[in-house]
């Protein structure tokens, strides 16, 4: 039997390290333009007690999102072992396009795997390159289409990117700015021969709900009331967003683990989209909490937040990469290993693979 | 036997009509930044006789792209007699989002697609919404996915959506801001029970090229010597456009019509996107001349460009609604007739699709 395996992975991390305490000289308003009062180390501790968030990455100012996609395609095709050339679908996922620092203008003509494609320098014409917009879940998004491709024929080998640098698009008087970050993951998938209880994609289940969530994360202005120049920047309704993932991702979650006929005992390892500390544990308490389990098991959900801030499409590419290569203390993997993939975000769109490592 | 089968066709024409003549006012720059002292009546009678351009549609300020696309939409769906509850995938192609008039900001969270699932009132979780990214063929590649999750059992009824306002990302210093307009259209795809000589999706070619090629189509700065905001504009080598076109699109049709088995003789017509006249003539010509067929058939390439200009990604979806509704004069479509979609466009990307009516 065939299935789609990871057969390759990526990232890159930006090297500027940008610490909450560097918030600390800003200043912060409602969404209704009224200044926060409140101590602003305070509110920085808060950020941190809630998101998990110490630091982020930022790109320096001569890389941008194509660019950072390239750098982790490009160890993600070394890691693989296969040549470029033999790539039939190059499928990245992003939300803002390439961003030119300071110029708030989301550049998306060509398509960034347009870009990849170059900067990877592959000629073969039948290796296809588009991009996905999916909100935070279009890299798993790309993984799902990637698999579907494998099932149906189309492709057997696919490089999926995710790529952000969400730290050009923040409205920088939104405490919500502290959240966002920079980074690429990327994943080499190849549909090939495996046994029964061999390695690949399980299941997968994904939703979309645009109704009164379409606008649970858009495009806004800056909460300054100072600032009318009616530039837009990435908006949070981060309440909204709390109550909607708590609602539906554990549901999700839950029903790509019965379609892979996987026993909740089974799994070994969730890679959860990186968006917020406590809204990750409490989703993964509520997916246990479905099969009647009260503990979350130890070690079960690695994280990258405290260190790498919330990157988008670009979160679980990257953590998966780090745990891949034995990078990320107490979560080491084993051939064999069931793993939950899961991701929410702006559409809003939810989605899960499970996958046996 | 199942094929992917177009059940409901729509398009939104925008009201608003731009004449050559308008643009008499003006003033073009070359890419140098050098005024073109010709008569600006001169650069537009030859803009006419190369592009057959005469006049072009803009959107109205309250209309923005996924507006439109939502208006095709309703009209695809209310022509295909579906309930849209019962859609499994929304596909909108798009290249710069949702455009304010005058603000030069793609806006791309959420995704075009959850706009369009939300302006629908489509209540269904598992129906998903997103935007595929693929330059002027965008609008294709979404029908060629669609009809890949038909194969692969994922989804039965896709609604496939393109929409672009590029009257407001224009360089209005640049001779090419002449080509481009405004518009949407779409169609619903559903993959059903059909007989071998019955209707449907019958083959299926693409390319992507990003060497040199990936600047051909781009986000540059106005020609004008006198801006200096840094704002970019979408921008064209319309030479090396030009060529790559009639170098590789004859090639991929050909590719297309023979892996559906359909002998030359058998095509009926041809809907190729409206990017320039004399180069979708010469395309066709080229085409022809791949089997040794030196005049091309009269009626089989319905045109629009004379009046709608080149919308990008809706020029094929809203070329075809009007042909399908008998609205184009010479070209009526017949069941069983074979028709041959193609666009060229940013990437640069080229796809096909042979269908039987």
């Amino acid at each position: 039997m065939k299935r789609t395996i990871i057969t390759g992975t990526g990232c890159y991390i930006p090297p500027l390290v940008r610490k909450n305490e560097d918030f600390a000289a800003g200043s912060f308003y409602t969404e209704d333009r009224q200044l926060i009062e409140q101590p602003i180390e305070e509110i920085i501790e808060k950020f941190r007690k809630i998101t998990g968030i110490a630091e982020r990455r930022y790109a320096p100012a001569d890389m941008n999102t194509s660019g950072m996609a390239a750098f982790a395609s490009k160890l993600a095709i070394d890691d693989s072992g296969i040549d470029p050339e033999t790539i039939d679908q190059i499928i990245v996922a992003h939300n803002y396009g390439d961003l030119t620092p300071h110029s708030l203008q989301p550049d998306t003509v060509p398509s960034l795997a347009s870009r990849v494609k170059h900067l990877l320098n592959i000629r073969n014409p039948y290796c296809i390159a588009y991009d996905i917009l999916f909100g935070c879940p279009g890299w798993l998004q790309g993984m799902i289409q990637a698999d579907i491709y494998g099932k149906a024929g189309v492709a057997q080998r696919c490089l999926v990117v995710g790529s952000e640098t969400l730290s050009r698009i923040l409205d920088q008087h939104d405490r919500d700015s502290m959240i966002f970050s920079d980074g690429a993951g990327a994943c080499i998938l190849e549909y090939k021969e495996t046994t029964h209880s061999g390695p690949g994609v399980l299941g997968v289940s994904m939703r979309s709900d645009c109704l009164e969530e379409v606008s649970f994360i858009n495009f806004g202005q800056s909460y300054s009331p100072k600032e009318d120049t009616g530039a837009c920047y990435i908006k949070m309704k981060g309440r909204k967003v709390y109550e909607y993932a708590l609602r539906h991702v554990p549901e999700a979650m839950k029903e790509c683990l019965d379609r892979s006929g996987i026993p909740i005992g089974e799994l070994k390892m969730i890679f959860i989209h990186q968006a917020n500390e406590k809204m990750d544990e409490n989703i993964t308490k509520a997916f246990y909490g479905l099969y009647g389990i009260t503990e979350v098991p130890e070690y079960v959900m690695p994280m990258s937040i405290h260190w790498l801030g919330n990157s988008s499409v670009a979160t679980i590419p990257t953590l998966f990469d780090l745990v891949n290569k034995c990078q990320v203390r107490d979560h080491l993997l084993h051939p064999g290993d069931i793993l939950l993939f899961a991701s929410v975000g702006a559409g809003m769109n939810i989605n899960a693979v499970c996958y046996r490592y």
